[in-house]
C-alpha cells in the first residue's frame, strides 16, 4: 500500500507534466495543496465517480481555479470518466480539461472558477442551500439531503473583496457544514506577499463568528486529519482550516517562490522535483498501487447505494415530500405554474404602476406555487420590493425560509446565487438598484458561462428614480448586461410586460435573466390578444398606423409610454407612425427572421429609438441614420420629471427628431 | 456660547428641514453623527472655508454619502459658500447640494460617494496620497505636506466588500493619518442588521492592523474627542473609531428604526423632534450665536496663512522642490513630456511586440520625467507590465516610492486611484486583465463622473490571451467601457497606436482613460507622418485603396493586422479595399463632421468591423447592413492561434464577409 506522500505525489507529477505538456498553466498551487486534497478526498470527501450527479455527494470547489490540474488529478485518480488521455489534453480546445475548472466540461467540477473570491462564495451558496433544502425536506429519523461543502483558497481569493461579502454573511448564518481550506503559502503573482497582504486572517474570520483551525502544516496528513476532525465537530459556524504549506512543494529550485506559481516548471526542474519527491515514473505514468490507493469506485457506490436505500425508505414514509424533492432536485417548474394566466390579468386589471411594483405582484402571485423560489436582496427589500407576502428569512436560527437578507453586499450576493444554482434544488433571485449590478457584473457573467439560472431584479433603472442623482443613475448597465453573452435582459414596459418577464426568467432554466425595473409609474398598455403573445418574442408592434408606416419608434421600459404619447402626436400632425415595443433585445434576436422583418421591415430606415440608457447600442436597430433619444453623459439630481424634459425625453423633442428624419429623407 | 448639544441640533434641523423640503432624502445619519461632526470640525478639522483647494487641508469624506446634508449642514455652518438657499434647494436640478455629494458641485466636498464603501476606499487614496507626497517633498523642519484623512462610514459601508480590500492594504501600509469613525447605529435599509451583519468589527480591523477605538458614544462629545486624541497618537496605523449612535437622534417616533434612513420624518415627526431637541426655531432658521459657535473663516484663514509663511520659508530653502510641488498640486504636466518623440520613435523602430509590452516601453521613457506617476497592479505586475524600471514599491517602511503593490484588490486598487487623484499631486496608473474590469467597473465610472485623471491599464484584452480560456477571455468588457460617460478608451494596434493611447491618456488631465491592451504581439504597421498624426483623432484610414473603396474594413488592435492582411487578399483579388484603424471610437467621433466623413464616408456603406470582443457596439459604424466579425459567445481555453481560427478571425473569414456584402450590393 503506497504512502500518503506517495499518493500526494501522483498529484504533483500529473500536475506538473500536464502544465508542462500544455506549456501553460499553474502547478503551484496543485503541488503546494495536493497533501491536504488527499487526506479529504481519501478520507472524508462523500462522493461517487461513477455518479458525479448523485445529489447529496458533498460538494467540493476550487476557488484557486488556476490550480484546476488538481482537481483534474483527483478526478481522474479516483475514478471519474476523465482519462489519462483528457490530461494530456490539458489547455486544449474542446478538452475536458480547460484552464480553468468550467463546469458541464469535466465530470466531478462543481462550479466555475477562475475569478478569485467567487469560488469561495460559491461554496458558500452550496452551503446555504444544503442546510435549506435539508430544513425543507429532512423529517425525523430521515437525513436524506446532508453533505458538506468543502472549498479550497488562496491568498487571492482573500484579498478579493467578496471574500468578506461571502465569509461575513456565512458567519452571521453559521453555516456549519461549510469547511474552507487556505493554502497559506505566502506568495502571489507579484511574489511574497508580505508587502501587500498582511492580514490576521484567523482573527478576521473569527470577528465572522467562523470557527478557526489555525497553524496547520499543510503538508502533514496527521495535523490535516485532526484539522478536519475539529471543523466537522463544529456544527454552528462555518469552519477555517489555515493550511501552511510551500508553493509547488517538490520542485527544488522553484517551490516557495512566485515562479512556481503560474508558469511550467520547465524539463530540467521537473525531472529535479521527481528525484526530490522520489517519483521516479514516466510523465503521465502513474503505477497501479498508487491507483488502487486512490480509486474511491467501490467506496462511492456504496455510499449512493446507501443513500439511495434510504431514499426509499423516506420515499414510503413522506411519498408527497420525496416526489418534491425530486421534482426540485431535476430543476422542473411545477405543472401548475402561472406565469401565461398572469400576464392575462395584468392586461385585464390596466394598472398604471411602477414595473417594480408589478414585480412584487408577479412574486405574490407566482410564490405560493414555486417552493423553490429562493429570493434576496442586497438591503434593498423596501425598494427593490422583494420580500413578497410569502417570504420568510432564513437565519442561522430558521433555516426552512425562502429570503435571504443579503446586506449591503452585491457581488457577494451574486456569486452566492451561483453557488445555490451549481447546488440545485432552488431557483434563486437577487435584487439591487441597476447601477449597483456593476459591483456583482463579474459574478452576473459567471451565471451565464455556467448555464445557471438566477434572476437578478434590478429596480430604480434610469434617470427615473430622480434625486438620489447619478451616482445611483444607470447610464451604460443596460448595454453591459445586453452585451454579456447567455444572459437575458428585460425591461418591460409596464405591469404586463413585467409579468412576460418574470415568466420568461422562470422558464429559462438553463441561463440567468435580468429583470430591470422602474421607480417610478408607468402607464399601462393596450393590446389584443395577438399583442399579448408577441411579448414573448422580445419585441413586437404596440400600435400600427392606418396607412404604411413612414417611421417607427422603437422604445423600452418606462419609455414605450413616451413613445405612444410621441405616437400619438405625429398622427395628428397626419404622419404614420409605428411603434415597437422591445422589452427583451435578445429574445427578439432570437426570433426567426421573418418575424423580425414583420416588426422592423427593412424598407423602413426611419427609426428613432427611445431609451433613457446609454444611446450606443441602439444602432443596432436604428443604424447609422436613425436618431436616437438616449443619453450620453451621466444623469442629475433633480425629480425625476425635471430630468426627462432636461434630458430630452419629451414629446415635444421625439416629435422633432421623427419629423427631421421625415424631411432628411426627402431631401 | 452654546453648547455644543446646540450646536449639533443645528446640523440635525437643517438637515430634517432640507429632506423634508426635497420630499426625499436621508435624515437618519445626518441626525446620528451630528454630535461627531461637531467635534471632529469644530475642535479638529484643518481647513479654510475661504479656500476649500488649500492643498494642506485635511481630508473629509462622508462614505455614507446618503447623509449628505450632514456635510452640507457642516459647510454652511463654518462660513463656505453654501447659503441657506442652497441648502433649500437640496436635491433640485443644478442646485449646489445634490441627493449626493458630488465632486465639483459644492466647495469642500473633496469625492463623489453614494455607492457605499468606496468614499472610505477614496480616502485611503488620499491618506496614501498625503503620504507619499509628504515622502517626496517634506525635508528636515519643512513638514509642508502634513494633514489628516477622515472619513465618516455607515454598516452598508462595512458590508461592502471593497472596505475589505482597500482597509486592509491601509493596514499593511500603516496609513497613521488616516482616522474612520464608523456610525454603528445598528440600522440598514431592511432593518436591524442583526440578521445579516454581525461581524465583531473591531476585531476584523485589528486583524488589518488597525488601532480600534471600540465602544464610543457617538452621542457624548468627551468620549468622542477622548477617542480622536487616541487615533491621533497612534501615528504608525490607521485607526477606527466605532461610535454607537441613534440613527435618526431626536426623532422621538423614529429614531433607532430604519424609518429614520431614507424618507423625509414627515410635518409631525420633524415637530416633534424639534420639541424633543429643544431647538425652537423655524425651519431653515439658525440662531447667530449658533452659526458663530460654527464659524471656521477666522481659525480657517489663519491656518492657511501660517502655512502659506511655512510654505515661503520652505521655498527659499528649498526653490526647486517647491517649485516643483507647485507644478504637482496645480496638475501641470511637465514642459519636458516626451509622448509624441515616443510616437515617432516607435514607428521608426517597427516592432512586432505585444502592446502590453509596448505599454512597458511607454512607461519606462515617459516615468522618468513623471515623478507624479502612481502606478500599480492588482498582482499582476509580471502580466501587465506595469512595474518599469523606475518603479519603487510604497511600502510602510518605504514611503517616498511611486508604485503601489495593491494586492488582488481590482476594486479597491480604482477607489484608491480616485482618492490619489482627488487628493492632487499624482498621476494614478493601475491595472488588471481586462476581463477584470468588472471588479472594479463602478470605481470607473465614479472617476468619469468626477473628472478625475486615472489610467487604467488592462491587458489580456481578448481571446487573444489562450489557454487561461472563458474566465478570463474579456467580451462585453470593452463595450462597458465605451458606454461609461466621460471615460476614454483606446485598443492600439501595435507599438505605436500604444504610445499614442499613453500620450492621449497623460494629457487628458481632467478625465480616466483606459487603455486596452493585448498579452500577444501584433505587427507593426506601416506610416507615413499624415498617418502617424491621425492617431491621435482616434481613427484614421491606415491603408487606402488606389481605386474608389468598395468596401471598408474597421479594425481596432490586434485585429488591425487582421484587416490588413485581409484587405491585401482582396486586393490581390481585384478588390479596392480600405483600412480604418480604430483605436478609441470616443475620441473619433469627437472628432468634426468633416473628419470623420473622410474617414468613413456616408457613401460607403460595404462596411465590415472586426474586433475579437462582443459585435453589438459596431453597428454604430457598420450600421443595418455592414458586417461584423466579432465574438457574440464566450471564449474557450485553447491556444491563441487555435481560438483566433476557431471564431472566424481570419483572412479567409473575412475576404468571404467582404465579398458576400460586395455581392448583395450588386443583386
Amino acid at each position: 500500500m503506497p504512502s500518503r506522500f506517495e499518493l500526494a505525489n501522483a498529484i504533483r507529477a500529473l500536475s506538473m507534466d500536464a502544465v508542462q505538456k500544455a506549456k501553460s498553466g499553474h502547478p503551484g498551487a496543485p503541488m503546494g495543496m495536493a497533501d491536504i486534497a488527499e487526506v479529504l478526498w481519501n478520507d472524508y470527501l462523500k462522493h461517487n465517480p461513477a455518479n458525479p450527479h448523485w445529489a447529496d455527494r458533498d460538494r467540493f470547489v476550487m476557488s484557486n481555479g488556476h490550480g484546476s490540474m488538481l482537481h483534474y488529478s483527483l478526478l481522474h485518480l479516483t475514478g471519474y470518466e476523465l482519462a489519462l488521455e483528457d490530461l494530456q489534453q490539458f489547455r486544449q480546445l474542446h478538452s475536458k480539461t480547460p484552464g480553468h475548472p468550467e463546469l458541464g466540461y469535466t465530470p466531478g467540477v462543481e462550479t466555475t472558477t477562475g475569478p478569485l473570491g467567487q469560488g469561495l462564495a460559491n461554496a458558500v451558496g452550496m452551503a446555504l442551500a444544503e442546510r435549506t433544502l435539508a430544513a425543507q425536506f429532512n423529517r425525523p429519523g430521515h437525513n436524506i439531503v446532508d453533505h458538506y461543502s468543502y472549498v479550497f483558497l488562496g491568498d487571492g481569493c482573500l484579498m478579493e473583496g467578496v471574500s468578506h461579502e461571502a465569509c461575513s454573511l456565512a458567519g452571521t448564518q453559521g453555516l456549519g457544514k461549510l469547511i474552507a481550506f487556505y493554502d497559506s503559502n505566502g506568495i502571489s503573482i507579484d511574489g511574497e506577499i508580505e508587502g501587500w497582504f498582511t492580514d490576521d486572517t484567523a482573527k478576521r474570520f473569527e470577528a465572522y463568528g467562523w470557527h478557526v483551525v489555525p497553524n496547520v502544516d499543510g503538508h502533514k496528513p496527521e495535523e490535516i486529519k485532526a484539522a478536519i476532525e475539529l471543523a466537522r465537530s463544529h456544527d454552528d459556524r462555518p469552519s477555517l482550516i489555515i493550511c501552511n504549506t510551500i508553493i509547488g512543494f517538490g520542485a527544488p529550485n522553484k517551490q516557495g517562490s512566485e515562479e512556481a506559481h503560474g508558469a511550467p516548471l520547465g524539463d530540467d526542474e521537473v525531472a529535479a522535483a521527481r528525484d526530490q519527491l522520489g517519483w521516479h515514473h514516466a510523465p503521465f505514468h502513474v503505477p497501479e498501487d498508487i491507483y488502487q490507493g486512490w480509486d474511491a469506485s467501490a467506496r462511492g457506490s456504496q455510499a449512493e447505494n446507501d443513500w439511495n436505500a434510504r431514499f426509499e425508505r423516506y420515499q414510503a414514509a413522506h411519498p408527497e415530500l420525496a416526489s418534491e424533492l425530486k421534482r426540485r432536485l431535476k430543476g422542473e417548474l411545477p405543472v401548475e405554474l402561472k406565469g401565461e394566466k398572469l400576464i392575462e390579468e395584468a392586461q385585464q386589471n390596466g394598472e398604471n404602476i411602477a414595473s417594480r411594483k408589478a414585480s412584487l405582484t408577479c412574486l405574490n402571485e407566482l410564490g405560493p406555487s414555486l417552493p423553490e423560489l429562493l429570493g434576496g436582496s442586497a438591503d434593498l427589500a423596501p425598494s427593490n420590493l422583494t420580500f413578497w407576502k410569502g417570504a420568510r428569512a432564513i437565519s442561522r436560527d430558521r433555516h426552512d425560509g425562502n429570503y435571504l437578507h443579503y446586506g449591503v453586499r452585491e457581488f457577494g450576493m451574486g456569486a452566492i446565487m451561483n453557488g445555490i444554482a451549481a447546488h440545485g434544488g432552488f431557483i434563486a433571485y437577487g435584487a439591487t438598484f441597476l447601477t449597483f449590478m456593476e459591483y456583482m457584473h463579474n459574478a452576473i457573467r459567471m451565471a451565464a458561462l455556467m448555464n445557471q439560472q438566477a434572476i437578478y431584479v434590478f429596480t430604480h433603472d434610469s434617470i427615473g428614480l430622480g434625486e438620489d442623482g447619478p451616482t445611483h443613475q444607470p447610464i451604460e448597465q443596460l448595454n453591459a448586461l445586453r452585451c454579456t453573452p447567455n444572459l437575458s435582459t428585460w425591461r418591460p414596459a409596464d405591469a404586463v410586460e413585467t409579468a412576460a418577464a418574470w415568466h420568461a426568467a422562470l422558464k429559462r432554466r438553463g441561463a440567468p435573466t435580468a429583470l430591470v425595473l422602474s421607480r417610478q409609474n408607468l402607464p399601462h398598455q393596450q393590446r389584443d390578444r395577438q399583442q399579448l403573445a408577441a411579448i414573448q418574442r422580445g419585441g413586437y408592434v404596440l400600435k400600427d398606423s392606418d396607412a404604411p408606416a413612414e417611421a417607427i419608434l422603437i422604445a423600452t421600459g418606462s419609455e414605450v409610454g413616451l413613445a405612444m404619447d410621441a405616437a400619438a402626436a405625429l398622427e395628428a400632425k397626419g404622419k404614420s407612425v409605428r411603434v415597437v415595443s422591445m422589452p427583451s433585445t435578445d429574445v427578439f434576436d432570437a426570433q426567426d427572421a421573418a418575424y423580425r422583418e414583420s416588426v422592423l421591415p427593412a424598407a423602413i430606415t426611419q427609426r428613432v429609438a427611445i431609451e433613457a440608457s446609454h444611446r450606443a447600442y441602439w444602432h443596432k436597430y436604428v443604424g447609422l441614420t436613425g436618431r436616437i433619444v438616449g443619453m450620453s453623459g451621466f444623469g442629475e439630481s433633480a425629480p425625476a420629471g425635471d430630468l426627462f424634459k432636461h434630458f430630452g425625453f419629451t414629446v415635444d423633442n421625439v416629435v422633432e427628431q421623427v419629423e427631421q428624419l421625415l424631411e432628411e429623407a426627402v431631401a
